[in-house]
């Protein structure tokens, strides 16, 4: 089926394997009039960039974006912005081994179940370079909330069971540690447990949170277009992304009502607010104002160098050692692309809210 | 926006308020020849209804499936088939002290800021009579699932931190207690616990847990239309539900890959299996044959007998406590709604899956 | 396959067979705050309604519309409407002879051909009864429209080789005769041709002219959006249709660009216009501010008292002659379901049309 | 909004306009297992290809496909396939002069109201460039139907006055002729017809027809999904178009139910078959088994060299003569673009009518 797009109004296709000749994104319907050039998109791009750190594998993507259409004078039109990314550094010779059995964590037997067989080389569609293509739409959804006063901060919010401490948290500290954890010290400590889980051959899990600041009460949908329904959507699409939590997530089911229902007020310009944010910014769906608090579990990378039982595709079991350049870790550059993910849905959603009132259209055609 | 209808081959609409006259469902897409009539969807819809237990509302809603298209001496003809339930019970004078004020953790303030104004009897479109209509449609899509061999079974998984004890997992225990738990001992703390928090005014949360059980490996899709994105989806429109795990969930955060992986093996019918199941089923957005597991977190009743701080239409903040009739607790009657909606969106998945492989095509049309 | 909704952000969904216990509609994405009762649906589905004339079938259908959610307090609440009509004057013994063979010209055959069996009571889901339920729909598009400044004009412009004389064409005269022509001597004609035709045991076919006035330039989508590939497949999805034309319509293959092109000018008002209006008023797919101009061609009422050729199910020729109660004609009954259905798509096209513009987007969130 | 995409399973998503970097198109839900390689794509673009003839521009584009993913050791995996075409002849300096007024029969305005600004290089994303994507779409969609024992012959019905006699219709003779003319005389008489046109600086409009043979019958979905709906959205879509026909077509508005009826037979294979073919192939919006015949209208090439009145953007009143490189008619080369949207719209409704029977969805899993 048609299964590589996302979004009603504001809609991304994204299509490539890893080792094909590139990857790439069509958005379309982004609105006209927004300055763009592939300077605004490539940073977001060098955040999930491999080679940042001791902790991501070495292998170099000297990813360029490339904008080929949907940009006139340095201004969107309104028409597709279709952008991609050449497969410069694949080593299809590391891979060449993996074609012949079923990887453990991996989608490689669901991928021969569902198809017949698969592009075996680096995971093909299902590779984690997939998201790269993400990313780059990420960018310019990011780039159009801004223009609505709309910010998105996302971070590591614990890898294994080093978790940041919510008293230490500093945003500046973010970008400071190649690990992008907003507490310094829980960054040093989850390099070290990093360390010595690599030098086991194994690899580790961690959790990534968003917080998405300014989106005004009143974006999302009662019913199924719920806007938590369409962010879990959004973010359990990130390959390795196991559960999904808005606001106080899985604690809730241990809270009682009185401590769970955040209390509305009168903030000191005013307007309608509330004393807490257990429910993460969304009521019934639609966003309330507050600040909206979303967070992925991620599993840890599955191509580990340990030793593993597995079977071929001849239905014999084997035990395997996974060679080639794997990240022990997947969360530090998957934070861009959870970020990317939940930009892409909320600009869905402010687009789609326009015609949610008669009184809004008839002053929009007057 | 058309945010009432999810599914894209099996796709369902619903309609309704609490308090309007009816609420339905349109089911466009269900394969023709399912035998089918009302008395297949009644025992759902008794699941869910209001005062089974004294841990429910007293209210009663007699509700009466009455299907009005869609069969035909007896089944299925492919056409559309709709439901409704007429709204009986509702005592609109109950609620007419909300109009004017936001209660903690509803949608009234969100609705408001959408769209203006909101129909305020029980809570209109957001109550959880909305959920009626679902399982209405998840009934059918059961049915059509047990044709395929496919089971689900769902449960309570704890209540606030009285949770089931794997060891004493009995199935046939699950509608034996009000509590809808597969574990004797755990359902009767659970209601222990229940009744002082209702004595204290207050209400409480929970987990529900769903097992698919005979999914063929290979349903789904890789990327944005992933299988376990999809029931994310699902689940999380129900509302109360704050997060959405899949396999093991959160604790994907903590383990290691060598942990995590599933090795896949040769089971005794000579077919390829897997060890472990701590993916639910699910690698790559694609069913791999193992049990489907899914988990939903509920917030607790958010509508509470105790005294609370909101603010009111016209701007003041002020203190309220809620009357009426209210379940101290979401989770029992939830159970039906998450089997629901996970077999919606396994029977959609299984229905666009049959055009992957072109020799499948070839072969249905030669 | 979901094939019962038409729309994206103002979608509907209509079900029901003209033999079942009811048929309806629901709208999902009507802005909220439109004024909205029966009584302003009710007008519509009687110029609908058979037994208005002796052109059409004396079969009464006391159809009266009731609304059952969406409505509060007598405005639209942005959810879904869902209205029905019951089927109260079926009577299923007239049909059921015409189970065992394929009526040419009705979906009898196709019917059984995709689904291997039919409700072949009265020709089910594919009777002219469904547009009832569209209609229902069209009247709540076309109420918006007014709100915006937006009027539809649509009637019969040909029946059979009568056409109305545009030099005579009074918009006044069409309500004025039971065919609903704008020319008081071509109707006169047309239903002398008509009552020739009955007594001749045969049927004949016409066309439908919609104009649209007030549509604002810029509406509809570059590619296959587009507003003209939008009416199209909303006018030939009426059973009977089997041409659409735009504008100048077939007319263009034997015009030179000279004579097809229509020439900007500035009107009295000082805006932009044209001279001439060959394009329908809408140019690469986006409205340019004139009228817009469509028309169905509708084929003769395949139900003929004459004796024909066809088939049975057990694949034996046989003679037939169909009984029962049939309109000659069936483009009277249509021209108000052509107008609903052109409302539909006009309207759907101006709510999405509302993002368009970055401009717009950031007037309306600041 | 996101209109540049098309189909429900297969389906495609356009970008690129006719004086950016490139143009291309991403296929999304081709099935697995197709064999597939740019030389199967090639002779489809030639067949649009300017500059094949003196009727066309002898602008020349040599367009050579590129696929950048979805294939692998030279099959469809069913993953996205993705293909480009450089703009490598465009010349922008031709239409500099343009930008500042609005060309009559063309998008120029419309855009601009629309977006505010646009690309005006060539008709940015309205000029015919687009469909070039659309046809490389095109051809895959053309291959699958070959695997599927389906064909589809397109031609030039009629250029002007000059319409193709269908005593003399010679499918072998369409290729033979630079009109695609399936009647040696009147391509003579339509060729000369277009010279003196062109020599007049004028340009002139025609008609495409489309045969679409071995789809069987039971394909397409009786309400808004009709196969005859979508096949006109999809030919709509296609610029220049101003009308659609099926079977009979506008005619069918002139003759009686005895007339236009098609009896239903048996044929010498024992088959359900039909007499005549009035419908079109298509009864009640689903496929009846014979030849499914589709006519698109294509109004003349709107730039012509004649001196022409419009208005500029600062809303003056001007007179006009287009230079540059323009086709008298735009019809020879429209003849595989609607090949295209017809074979797109033909497999997509063949994928989704997969799931239509219980007993074939069964049959399917088991």
């Amino acid at each position: 089926m048609a299964g590589s797009s996302i979004g009603t109004i504001f809609r991304i296709t994204t299509w490539g394997e890893s080792h094909g000749k590139a990857i790439g994104v069509v958005i379309d319907g982004c609105p006209a009039g927004l300055p763009l050039s592939e300077a605004d998109i490539q940073p977001y791009l060098d955040r999930r960039k491999p080679g940042q750190s001791k902790y991501s594998t070495p292998r170099k993507e000297n990813d360029e974006i490339e904008i080929l259409s949907g940009i006139f004078e340095g201004k969107t039109t309104g028409t597709p912005i279709s952008m991609l990314l050449y497969n410069t550094s694949q080593q299809s010779k590391d891979y060449s081994d993996i074609a012949s059995y079923y990887r453990p964590g991996h989608a490689d037997y669901t991928f021969d179940s569902k198809y017949g067989f698969r592009d075996y080389r680096g995971g093909g569609r299902s590779s984690g370079r997939e998201t790269a293509a993400r990313v780059a739409a990420g960018a310019v959804a990011i780039k159009l909330l801004e223009q609505l006063g709309i910010s998105i901060t996302t971070y590591t919010r614990s890898i294994g069971n080093i978790c940041i401490d919510k008293n230490k948290f500093d945003i500046n500290e973010i970008n400071n540690n190649m690990l992008y954890m907003p507490d310094a010290e829980a960054a040093i400590n989850a390099g070290k447990l990093i360390e010595e889980i690599s030098k086991d051959k194994d690899s580790i899990g961690g959790c990534v949170e968003c917080i998405i600041q300014g989106v005004p009460a009143g974006i999302g949908d009662p019913v199924f277009e719920k806007l938590d329904a369409n962010l879990s959507k959004a973010l359990m699409s990130i390959g390795a992304v196991k559960a999904i939590e808005i606001g106080d997530g899985i604690n809730v089911t241990k809270n009682k009502g009185s401590e769970n229902n955040d209390a509305f007020c009168i903030n000191d310009n005013g307007a309608i607010s509330k004393k807490t944010n257990h429910a993460g910014g969304i009521l019934g769906g639609i966003s309330d104002g507050s600040d909206i608090i979303v967070r992925a579990s991620f599993k840890a990378t599955p191509s580990i160098f340990k030793e593993q039982s597995t079977v071929n595709r001849n239905g014999e079991e084997i035990e395997i050692a996974i060679k080639g350049r794997h990240d022990p870790i997947v969360v530090p550059r998957a934070v861009v692309v959870v970020e990317s993910m939940a930009a892409i849905t909320i600009v869905d959603s402010l687009l789609l809210n326009m015609s949610a009132v008669l009184d809004n259209v008839k002053k929009f055609y007057n």
